[in-house]
């Protein structure tokens, strides 16, 4: 394909820019009080897919946040490659962890981006992968160079579990029609050496409370006498592991897919470098199921994480007082076969069980999504590879992710399309954390290799 | 004593009245926020004491909040006694659980306070209480039947585990040498129930903190390969009770005050009723150490509760992290014969050892104080009783209660004086908790019965 490097050369600085513009709004869909910040948003993706080219944009209304829509048909006897993203983010706190403000972005030299990294929340995850697509179609379009036809489909609630999305999907089955789907939300194993992520882990999200009595008391008057329901509450949290740290969930193992010793050694062939992953975390040691790999660990088995706790006084000082409730949200990460409203069902029953009688426990399931596994031999997956061949000059690495998108599954069984996981992000771009960032270079890396996908997919449709 | 009854009746309502304003302080020591009114608090408790009668007032400085000191020498040969009382109270949160607020005091009628209570923080703990000896000295020298010597120290940091006092009565023991030390700060059984409170619990209060990764990380990419925080302090904290709900720290109980079959007996004697306690705090069933009865756990045996906990994402909906750091607010109330600062030590190293490489941990001692029991055989529990049997028309059940007031060890130890614990709160007081109150009638009760004290302690000192 020409002018590919020459047109990136040119715009590049513009294309910084507009994704810096598109960071400054605080599209955080966790929290109420950023919601016109999030409608905000979908103007300005729309706007930016008419800017590119598409001759069909449109805000979609949904129950929740709206899905933007737009579209670049040049003949309807070719491929049509669906480009799927999100413009919401993570809520950006603890703030005080922050270097600088999550919502007005910086360009900062790190270690790993000698080029410069852009600060800010949603950086990498996902308005600056998502952004990538925008501009590689605007590429394609100016250059007459797009081989096929190409819709967009950025929601605003994936990171609250794109709680609306399968409603919009059932109503726009026609509209959404495509011959493959493609993601950038994910990460690869490093700048030198590519990777196309063949693995997502499912999601079961809960909130649980515990109440114990009917207010707040004085725990010298009432401690030792009283069911403490933070001291409960823990109880209950620590048994959800045994000592080899298995999840102890009645059948929570019941159908997890068990790889070959063959897809294990495969696995251990990635480079990885468990000092280094410690160093860079500042950990002594690392922790998890007994008998698998760290990587193992947060990519083909299932787990459990509280994400959150809080309970009684937790201000300044001291205050003697056993509260009256306690809380936690926790998360377990699924694996392929594990079908996360069984796996909340068999966690909410088991929960409710292990509570003692002095105390009331309820389990609110917040949302989920199912595992995903894509085949490496199949014609999506090869124009990836071909694609990250012609720009990064070497073959990508087949790579299972810890992280889910949960609605990858929901597309196989919606549109009967396969989804192929074109990321560029780093796992030291902190997404979810404090001083999330993005690569200059990763960034415009996307932009030049996205175009060979397409050119790959359509040539490879064809024949 | 003439004239008592008739006096109360006449200023009943400026005694109500005088409370409420000082009600309306937040004197908050354990927020610095509430600085200010922690000060502003001393100088009103200051003037009440001059315009009670007392010749000498002062508010005497501290490392922390100061002293307010007060005296009405009438003549050096007869007996002092030493009015002790603290002006600062627990946080109000959570704010919005209360009905009213906090720190606008209003009169309601309850079931128990039929004659009307007064809801505010600090009504009972301390203030309300505090101020009934105010008023008691009021009386006594305005109908001219103070009969002995009379001295008041109230300070300002006793939610905060009096950090400064010992520094202050090291500091000033002639200017506070007495016979006895007279506090209201504890409850009685009922209304038609009086009771002295002849044994305490010690308390050692301390804040712990687990790190895991050196930032917030993304639940999928490094859920089960590296050690979550709030998962561990989960596990740690619920390592620190057995299956017997004894506590698991070594040592903890080696040196606790194991009573006798006889003494358990009388304690068991005390009106108790199970099932009205269960109901008054809406639980199924009660929770604590084997082998012991409700009315044991929360006195004479020692207790280990968390009074906070906090981690993670807290906020509205759902983020999927793994925490850097997790928290908990953790106290022990202690029995005769535990050192608080060696327990403090035991938990420390304890709590140290059992922590996994994967993680680091801090502990910080926050505070603590001694237990203390009081001989019901010695002439000032005689005074009290029988002040008790003038005004209640019964005699008053000793009673042990597991609050801690740590200075009361350290009265005996620096002033060798012995204290009397004349408490007229109920436990439904909700003190420490939301819509804290004091029953008008208990106010009223505690200034008609405290000049009798003060006849009976001198008329038994005399002979």
């Amino acid at each position: 394909m020409e002018h590919i490097a020459s047109y990136i050369q040119e715009h590049q600085q513009r294309f910084i820019n507009e994704l810096i513009e598109l960071l400054k709004i605080p599209s955080v869909s966790a929290d109420s009080a950023y919601s016109q910040d999030v409608w905000n948003c979908a103007e300005a993706v729309q706007k930016s897919l008419q800017d590119a080219g598409c001759d069909v944009t449109e805000i979609c209304e949904t129950p929740g946040y709206p899905v933007v829509y737009g579209e670049k048909i040049i003949d309807v006897s070719l491929p049509t490659v669906l480009i799927y993203g999100h413009y919401d983010v993570q809520p950006a706190d603890p703030l005080n962890l922050w270097d600088t403000e999550p919502f007005d972005p910086v360009i900062r030299n790190t270690e790993i981006h000698p080029e410069g990294a852009i600060f800010a929340r949603g950086a990498c995850d996902d308005k600056g992968q998502m952004y990538m697509h925008v501009k590689a179609v605007e590429l394609m379009i100016a250059t007459n160079q797009l081989p096929c036809n190409v819709k967009f489909m950025i929601e605003g609630e994936e990171e609250v579990g794109s709680a609306n999305l399968s409603w919009f999907i059932e109503r726009n089955h026609d509209k959404l029609k495509n011959d493959v789907i493609l993601i950038s939300d994910t990460g690869m194993i490093a700048k030198d050496v590519p990777s196309i992520t063949t693995g997502l882990r499912g999601l079961s999200y809960v909130e649980v409370e515990v109440t114990g009595p009917n207010r707040d008391l004085h725990s010298g008057l009432y401690g030792g006498a009283v069911a403490n329901p933070i001291n409960i509450l823990t109880k209950m949290i620590a048994s959800l592991h045994d000592e080899n740290n298995h999840i102890t969930v009645p059948g929570f193992y019941d159908k997890v897919e068990e790889l070959s010793a063959k897809e294990r050694a495969a696995m251990a062939e990635a480079p990885f470098s468990l000092e280094n992953y410690k160093k860079a975390l500042d950990i002594n040691d690392v922790y998890g199921e007994k008998g698998y790999s760290t990587n193992e660990r947060n990519s083909i088995r299932p787990t459990l994480d509280v994400n959150g706790i809080w309970g009684g006084y937790i201000g300044e000082g001291a205050k003697t007082v056993i509260a009256s409730k306690a809380y936690a949200k926790i998360s377990m990460r699924l694996v392929p076969d594990q079908d996360w409203k069984e796996i909340t069902e068999l966690f909410q029953k088991h929960f409710e069980s292990i509570a003692p009688e002095a105390v009331k426990v309820k389990v609110k399931p917040h949302h989920g999504g199912q595992a995903y596994v894509t085949p490496i031999d199949s014609m999506e997956y090869q124009a990836a590879s071909k694609a990250y061949e012609e720009t990064f000059g070497k073959t990508p690495i087949p790579q299972r992710s810890g992280g889910s998108i949960p609605i990858v599954a929901l597309f196989e069984k919606e549109l009967q399309s396969k989804t192929i996981l074109m990321g560029f992000g780093l796992d030291s771009d902190a997404i979810h954390s404090p001083n999330e960032h993005f690569g200059v270079w990763n960034y415009l890396k996307g932009i030049e290799t996205i175009p060979y996908f397409f050119k790959h997919f359509t040539e490879l449709s064809k024949s």
